[in-house]
């Protein structure tokens, strides 16, 4: 089995799980207790917090503990949004988001919130430009995500982040989810005010995730509740989860240096590959790009029936972001970028985590001709 | 070790953790992609909800998950409450919810809508007909709990269900955290609309939940993205927690049988207990209870010093519900009850589950009467 889909969700770390096992059998109390198997969880939830945001480099009061990728950019967006509507109603964000970033802005539109949603060139790339032009005395949040999850393009978060020194209070939201272990990010020097990861993208457990939110800065919770979280996020705090993060934090981190420049390599090996054949579009450009996404189209050819036959050879990749993939309508992304529909419609992506190798790429890209000659035969 | 604090959390089953790391190492798959991987998982998430649904005897497409209880309540009650405030503005709830359900009803407060708290007689217990009384026309929501938390009395469910049949727009809410287990939570016969339920209560996992929302009806989701959980619950699906759930849940039906009748035994043989000794007041009525919690007060010892003694001898009960217990406020639920706010500062709860046994309460019994005796004799 060749298992190409990481930017859907990795397969998490046997240590993680380890973790998650014995903080669950040995350490299960309630962290609001007040006996010792509060205090004992609690401390396991404070230590989980000060590892993540040490790996992050900021301040462990900074971290909140969320379900997930998706509930980070909600609370993020609409905890911003409805905090702060009496200083204005305008917010900002790109074409190319995460359904949960996007979906969350179309929802405050319809509470009466105006956004202005940016375009990208052809490669995939929001203008920091764009984000200073389009600022109004009314603009509230600005969200663009670091790493684009369909395409892989890296977005101009530090020039952003820059322009944005000129306008305190403009909240800037950074969706790092694809981005967490992939690159850098820097939170502090980018001025960033609000930041998601989720930890099933690395090798950490579906359900768990982070909000960074910058020390003073409030926002309207989602949960009310027993005010957990410093109020930001009430329910029974996930402790097993929160530490399995932080170790699928940390061992990521770890891995980094080495598992990045073999990425590239991997990355680079299919990149070579596909464009030597013939009928191949390779929709992420070569520069300002993830290590470990190569999205492409199969020209003529549905992705859908080209993951099918992908897979019937253990390789698994997928169609566009996991998210949308069952709605069949194409990549906006790919359609933001210039691709016309029926490119985008055979669009596949490609996503590696630290464990995939560069005999798998091999493996890989012979199989892609294999049935991309196949599936042209049957077809012509 | 005893561990009578089961109404904060239990203790995850063996077989739960199994089933939960059997899912996230074989079938890590994202619910969402298109290849077999996600297929596979997409299929245990069914699998996992048609089991819930089962034993809640419902629907399958019925049961929504969440990531625990005060999600769930958060959903229903203000989702309801965004998508039918055309229809009106006022909700009824009790004086002994939750927190997650107090503040939800306390944030649409600030929202422009109008709440009525009902309060409870002297044994903790709503009447129906003060709910009959306070429906409006303008009524959209009723949130009434079928177990209190704190001191374990059940609700009128039944009558409010009864009367409600009446008022088919409507919706009713009920928080069946403390009760799915210990009493018979009968939905459909009952016409609840929405309900609640928490995995670490039943001795699953910390951040899993669901929600019962009946057929039919539509909520304003709290979560924008990707519309996983049919629209209603945006977010990669925790697959391996929602199965290790409906593990949970199924072990723990097969198990109440017994295990109801044997925390009976217990719970009657702690107030006996109780009862011969010398300053103490409990604050669980006999009839209406449910069987896994015994509220009560050692007259004149401050429940905090209390319960570390207790904990100095291995056994860990609770002050109130670990929600509120960090606010160091008396309990809301013991001064509705019209009980004194001295009294409420000395309330210990006890909360059972299938693994308590009578030798333990035994024990209990005669570590608080020998605690009793020695703060008693500190204090004077």
């Amino acid at each position: 089995m060749i298992y190409f889909d990481n930017s859907a969700t990795t397969k998490p770390y046997k240590e993680v799980l380890d973790s998650f096992v014995k903080v669950s059998s040995d350490y299960f109390g309630n962290p609001s207790s007040l006996h010792s198997m509060g205090g004992q969880a609690e401390k396991l939830l404070s230590q989980a917090r000060e590892q993540v945001a040490s790996l992050l480099k900021v301040k462990a009061n900074e971290i909140y503990f969320t379900s997930g990728g998706t509930e980070s950019n909600n609370i993020a967006i609409k905890g911003a949004a409805f905090l702060n509507q009496h200083k204005g109603r305008h917010l900002i964000t790109s074409s190319i988001e995460h359904a949960s970033v996007r979906e969350a802005m179309e929802y405050l539109e319809q509470e009466g919130y105006e956004i202005t949603i940016l375009p990208v060139d052809k490669n995939g790339i929001v203008s920091a430009l764009d984000v200073e032009k389009s600022i109004r005395k009314d603009t509230i949040l600005i969200s663009i995500m670091q790493v684009n999850n369909e395409i892989g393009t890296v977005q101009p978060i530090e020039e952003i982040g820059k322009i944005l020194k000129n306008f305190p209070s403009i909240l800037f939201h950074v969706d790092a989810v694809q981005a967490v272990g992939k690159i850098p990010v820097s939170l502090y020097e980018n001025r960033v005010d609000l930041c998601s990861i989720s930890a099933h993208k690395f090798h950490g457990l579906k359900g768990t995730g982070a909000l960074f939110i910058r020390d003073g800065l409030r926002l309207t919770p989602l949960f009310s509740g027993g005010n957990q979280e410093r109020k930001m996020r009430s329910g029974t705090e996930n402790v097993a989860g929160a530490v399995a993060m932080a170790k699928a934090l940390r061992m990521t981190m770890e891995k980094s240096g080495v598992g990045i420049a073999e990425m590239k390599i991997i990355q680079n090996l299919l990149r070579r590959g596909l464009t030597d054949m013939e009928g191949i579009q390779i929709h992420t450009p070569e520069r300002y790009t993830a290590p470990h996404i190569l999205n492409f189209s199969l020209i003529g050819i549905k992705s859908e029936v080209f993951i099918h036959a992908l897979e019937q050879k253990g390789i698994f990749v997928s169609t566009t972001s996991a998210c949308s993939s069952k709605k069949k309508s194409p990549s906006k992304t790919l359609l933001s970028m210039g691709v016309p529909e029926n490119l985008a419609d055979s669009a596949i992506r490609i996503s590696l985590s630290f464990d995939n190798t560069e005999e798998e790429a091999k493996a890989v890209l012979i199989a892609i001709e294999k049935i991309a000659n196949q599936l042209r035969k049957v077809m012509k």
